[in-house]
């Protein structure tokens, strides 16, 4: 397997065009005020199921063939994925089982169960990957797996084929985009697709602390892995980036930011009080560093992927709480 | 005065299409099932100034002559209109003065400063229309009427226009849009622009128990006041229906809703959960109707304007903690 060319990318952009929605990029003055520059908001927690992941899940089901259709799909993730993949085999009629930890946040446990999918729910320390493989030998059911798979990342790369336009009718050229980053496919997606698209727009790979492996991984030209395993940005604990996306990050994404938990909740209560978004916390690393950390980022503009928003209440009243 | 005429509210629209955002309509299969029939959720909280309100302020600054620019603009609001007018007036380079209570909510006295706007603020007691009049006497400043304006109530026709547009794509052309109404611009502006584009669609207003003016008049055939001032819905207190508007609504609307505050909280923690849009209480009532009195709307679908989400954090924690 390798990464998505530009004939998949463009075929898939023409797949999803009816089905995905054109997420606004957004922006408050109030906003710009924090980072010192202006700052766009591509709001994709208004995506169906709540995240980016619907696109990469509808791209993988609507490739597969009659055969594999029949006998179903498989996936597994913290909450995200497993709701896009969810909506995405209901839409085509086809059954989907998704194996999640059991302490994945409530709000995506419940949602993933509500578009009809078979959750398989396991304890963290159990091998997901093991569970998964018996469930897809006993069944025939075909994997879709998160990030590492061409179709998933030709699907999240329409996300960088919308904003090119919307950056454009901005009037914003040449500015960093700063993308949530987990293990990759939403990044890779996005390099890939503003490649051609928008050359001048370079994409930054954002992660909390912790959980960096992404940034160490690119500073030290090879794969490394994370120690810890569970934290606040749920969505994006990905232990190492993806066989096929990070080469793709080596070749096309500048250095990689990090971002501490607390300036992650500080950026869901900007987002609440001046985009009236709802993000969830890996959704928000992103905006987070744009506003933090705006000495590590260039240009007069800065664009950040907004990347979902699917999070418990709990959470919520933390950030507002203490992010002030 | 008289309410604004097709010509006008084609006018106005052009006018708008550069600075407005287009807000999407959107909907979530986890709605559709508390309803029992599809909701779509035309997100004004995501306009500019995180309400609908700026349609209608730039609408009426940008109408003003050049001599009245040079002397500034007036306006009285609980904060939505206020910060519409603040951010048309300073997109004009035209002076804002805003007359305000003392006791609205602080995100919106804070954001309305934070456009550059000079805050008059008044206890809840005085009379704003006494305290405005002085100031426009001793100043030469233009007055911005929240709602009773030709030039504003065709602003907020723009919602209309674009809903038309959007709910044709959805494939809706026979639906009840329920709107949250206080003086009765965005409804008037809404049916009168519906009244052409798309006739099937019938507009209702939609007010919080206590504030029942629009309902109570509707029924009555003339205009009635309440008798409570203040409540979880700041933002669609009005106390009666406007002069301009209320013949509008008596022509074009069908019977108004009354919504209970605990259905408005719950339907601000549905909307974080579903739609991950932040609501305002009195930007919450309509989606509350739609959600909570399916018995009252007619159709297969219904429309919702969410037109607005500038709330304080501590009346959205309530909703999420009680609206569960």
């Amino acid at each position: 397997m390798t990464a998505p060319d530009a004939a998949l990318i463009a075929a898939t952009a023409e797949r999803l065009a009816p089905v995905v929605r054109r997420t606004p990029l957004l922006s408050a003055p109030a906003l710009d005020r924090i980072a010192g520059r202006r700052v766009l908001v591509k709001a994709e927690c208004l995506q169906h199921t709540g995240s980016f992941k619907f696109r990469g899940g509808f791209a993988a089901v609507s490739a597969l063939s009659e055969a594999e259709r029949a006998r179903g799909v498989l996936a597994w993730s913290s909450g995200n994925h497993a709701q896009g993949v969810a909506l995405a085999a209901r839409m085509h009629g086809v059954a989907a089982v998704i194996v999640m930890p059991s302490d994945a946040p409530r709000a995506k446990i419940d949602a993933t169960r509500a578009l009809g999918a078979e959750l398989v729910l396991h304890d963290r320390a159990a091998s997901r990957e093991e569970i998964g493989a018996r469930l897809i030998a006993e069944r025939g059911l075909t994997l879709i797996r998160p990030f590492d798979d061409p179709q998933v990342i030709a699907g999240q790369a329409s996300v960088g084929l919308e904003l090119a336009v919307q950056a454009s009718g901005e009037g914003v050229r040449d500015a960093d985009v700063l993308v949530c980053c987990g293990g990759g496919g939403l990044t890779a997606g996005l390099a890939l697709a503003l490649e051609a698209a928008a050359p001048d727009l370079r994409v930054r790979p954002v992660e909390p602390e912790g959980f960096d492996d992404t940034a160490r991984s690119l500073t030290a030209g090879t794969r490394l892995e994370n120690t810890a395993r569970t934290g606040l940005c749920d969505a994006i604990l990905t232990p190492t980036p993806g066989q096929l996306t990070f080469p793709v990050l080596q070749r096309l994404c500048g250095p990689g930011l990090v971002v501490p938990d607390r300036d992650t909740l500080r950026a869901m209560a900007a987002s609440f009080a001046h985009l009236k978004l709802v993000l969830e916390p890996g959704g928000a690393v992103a905006l987070a560093a744009a506003l933090f950390q705006p000495q590590s980022v260039a240009g007069d503009a800065v664009i950040v992927i907004a990347s979902g928003g699917n999070v418990d209440r709990a959470v919520f009243t933390r950030a507002l709480e203490e992010g002030d």
